[in-house]
């Protein structure tokens, strides 16, 4: 049985908690948070504190907290050379305390706080500076159900990035097609399954591949069309940026 | 039962005619292409011609062809008063010969030739100038398994255009997702369960709501980091153009 301590109370925190709650391979032996309050309604389940002083010994710390505080709160950690885990897409795993036993656990997912999370979707990238430290981790992240994959920093560095585009600005496009149907009082439902075809697409075919639209066939006149339809300046340059951006993966001539 | 003529021989044309054949309130009385090279292999389900001249009486006419070809086509069937529709996003209905009674069924969704489809993730937008073709041609689309829906002309064309954002455009951001993870070696398959779980999202709750990361946070330090992790002009003009985009529709401030 791995003993975990978790530190942290976000959306990471929580989530690992609830998933290792369930893994017959892990326990979460304690609970630390700076405010008490956040967990407080845990604190039949597990033991809580906000004292580092009171750390029980365990086999893996996770810190899952903001970036600004990884390095700041594993140098504080009163012990040596137990192995310390952040949760960050950005963060390097250098950036631990040295006298640590130092590694990453980040799941590469959307991660609400409310919503349940099925870990057999969170695909956990996993680093370790020592080589012994690396079975154990993976062995915690399997337990959980996730798919796991060893990832340098910079790698996870790119993911990280990645997954900005992937989801955040994916998801302000979607946002501007709800904008643009509104308009005219047509209904943003009607683009769900759309949205889902698009995604369900590359699970089995490369992005490239996928490609379609009036811009892969350079369609001038339908482009015009819509150019004349946004009002809005940004749509205006986004339209034109992202066309420009498929013309020049496909090799179509500018406009 | 509800008789049909297909006009034209592209994606949409063939899906109409495979998903019609299962019909059992339609039947597909004839398919008519400029050239029967691309039809000849359907001669044996259903009669084939090449010749406007020799055009059955139907209910229905569907120029599934492209959108220049429309006006022209319709005003070239050698008939009046029959109920004529096409199948594009961004053409106007009034754009058929007005000789014929006029439609337009539009069907919102990537439809790639080879792939089976399942019509009812296929919403199917309607438009009719007269009121009486409404309904037939909603019991049309319904018996291929669609959602139908009600639309003129301008709210077909701003969905049309949202299209492009959430499909294509979205599509590209893949791609960007895959250029910049594989320039580390790192895998995009990693981030295909963040992309399906980006689209599920809003299939509940508003792109609004559903928008989380640094720009969101104005997390200046990250979106920095991932700035300079970029070295394609391009992918940073559009990283800091949907940041900006983000921020402008969560109120945040510039940065």
């Amino acid at each position: 049985m791995i003993s975990v301590v978790i530190l942290g109370a976000g959306n990471v925190a929580t989530h690992f908690f609830k998933a290792l709650r369930k893994s017959e391979e892990a326990s979460v032996i304690q609970w630390y948070n700076r405010s008490l309050d956040t967990i407080k309604h845990f604190e039949n389940t597990v033991a809580i504190t906000n004292d580092l002083a009171q750390l029980k010994q365990a086999d893996v710390y996770i810190l899952a907290v903001s970036d600004d505080v990884v390095a700041k709160l594993s140098s504080q950690l009163p012990f040596n050379d137990r192995l310390v885990v952040h949760t960050s897409g950005c963060v390097n795993v250098s950036d631990l305390d040295k006298k640590h036993k130092r590694g990453v656990l980040y799941p590469l997912q959307s991660l609400s706080k409310d919503a349940a999370i099925d870990f057999s979707n969170v695909p956990i990238c996993i680093e370790t500076l020592d080589k012994k430290s690396y079975p154990l981790l993976k062995k915690l992240a399997a337990s959980m159900g996730s798919p796991t994959k060893r990832v340098n920093s910079p790698q996870r560095r790119v993911l990280h990035l990645a997954a900005v585009f992937v989801n955040n600005f994916t998801n302000q496009l979607y946002r501007i097609g709800h904008e643009i149907t509104e308009s005219e009082g047509a209904e943003f439902d009607l683009l769900k399954p759309l949205i889902l075809e698009t995604a369900n697409k590359i699970q089995t075919m490369s992005p490239y591949m996928a490609q379609t639209g009036p811009a892969l066939r350079n369609d001038k006149k339908t482009i015009n069309v819509h150019l004349k339809l946004l009002n809005n300046p940004q749509h205006k340059d986004i339209y034109n940026l992202l066309t420009d951006a498929i013309q020049q993966t496909h090799g179509r001539k500018k406009l």
